[in-house]
């Protein structure tokens, strides 16, 4: 099933603090656009490659809680750019939609607003991880601070979980500015007591991206849709 | 044992293609440098903390023979920027002497001559994980490539010994390039048959940053030394 060709990469970045509930919502999104027919990338940052994952594992270690904020920062930025180059630029070129569970705004919320690094040291590490790829559009999470650490806990703090209750404020407080600063990209959607809800404002907040099929119930498989359309 | 308070930071690096001897060489001069009675730290790039050496190992494993040119650049900076703030800032700070085996000039020599990636960008990079530190005096080992390569593969190839020929040319290449434009901080040492030989020409290449004590025959202990001059 193909599409006409849209003029903007379908490229979606979920943003968020911690136990907002980005994956859930990516996966609510992901479900919606495949029965629409599109083939959808979900990919976690940092991870989503196999050097990646390998750089993940030693960034949410506890056992490295003496890293160096410059040497965070670069860790992430060297797994967003193998994950750019080796995954998200060739499926955006194939006409694939990529959804993408944090990318340079949490870069600058983490590292720059909680942990202190300068922002300008913070956006030029960005543009070389990110290879000076912009998401279309950014979906962020917004939660209260407490109640998304309750949840992230649940199931054993990481190492960025385990940072205290203030540098989780200060990171809700970079995305708000960051939310305020790129208001063309970045859309804020407020948490909705049952995930339905919450997926609801997140698919308005992309919409316009996609084509009608996406709009329509999820419940109408594409076949069903196909076969009206052919029926026409 | 206390020296006055040399006004330049004693931080050298050790730079050259693969096979050189730079091990070697810093074994020699921490050696001499021990003798004379100062406190010496060798390094080695990338690795030499904990951090590091887990970057180390991804970036040598030949399994990740698809990581992404920007990619590797930001391991190598990561694992720099722990090396910097865990250990070289404060050893400097404590006036110990810090020989580093590479720094941000093999990542111009690999990366971006040899690689092919953009030299304001390596050099943007470089900066960020090097936090600004810039050797007082870098020592370039110059070694015939292929005779270099033959050394350095006696005891099995790792992932950046194992690319071709014509990449360890250019890195080559891009070190004479470095010790051209870097004139007053980059000495070139051309090696010799016998280490010792190599090793005084090293030592020549950096005698006037230590005290009259180091340029003394080693053989000489610096217990005999200090009973000389309470002699006076």
């Amino acid at each position: 099933m193909s599409f006409e060709k849209k003029e903007k990469p379908l490229f979606i970045s979920f943003e968020g603090g911690e136990g907002v509930g980005k994956s859930t919502q990516i996966r609510l999104l992901a479900d919606r656009l495949t029965q629409a027919g599109y083939e959808v990338y979900c990919l976690r940052e940092p991870g989503g490659t196999s050097v990646g994952e390998q750089i993940r594992s030693i960034l949410l270690d506890c056992a490295n809680a003496n890293m160096a904020p410059i040497a965070e920062l670069l860790l992430y930025e060297a797994a967003r750019a193998q994950l750019v180059t080796e995954v998200i630029k060739p499926a955006l070129a194939a006409g694939k939609v990529v959804l993408v569970d944090r990318f340079t705004d949490s870069t600058l919320a983490y590292q720059a607003f909680a942990r202190g690094l300068d922002k300008e040291l913070v956006n030029t590490s960005n543009i070389i991880g990110s290879c000076a790829l912009v998401p279309t559009r950014t979906v962020l999470l917004d939660k209260d601070v407490d109640e998304g650490l309750k949840k992230a806990i649940e199931g054993g703090a990481d190492r960025m979980e385990a940072e205290g209750r203030e540098f989780h404020e200060r990171v809700h407080e970079g995305f708000e500015y960051l939310a305020h600063r790129h208001d063309q990209r970045i859309v804020t959607v407020a948490c909705q007591e049952r995930k339905e809800d919450t997926h609801e404002l997140v698919f308005a907040a992309v919409a316009d991206l996609f084509n009608e099929q996406a709009a329509r119930p999820y419940e109408i498989s594409s076949e069903l849709l196909q076969k009206i359309k052919e029926q026409k």
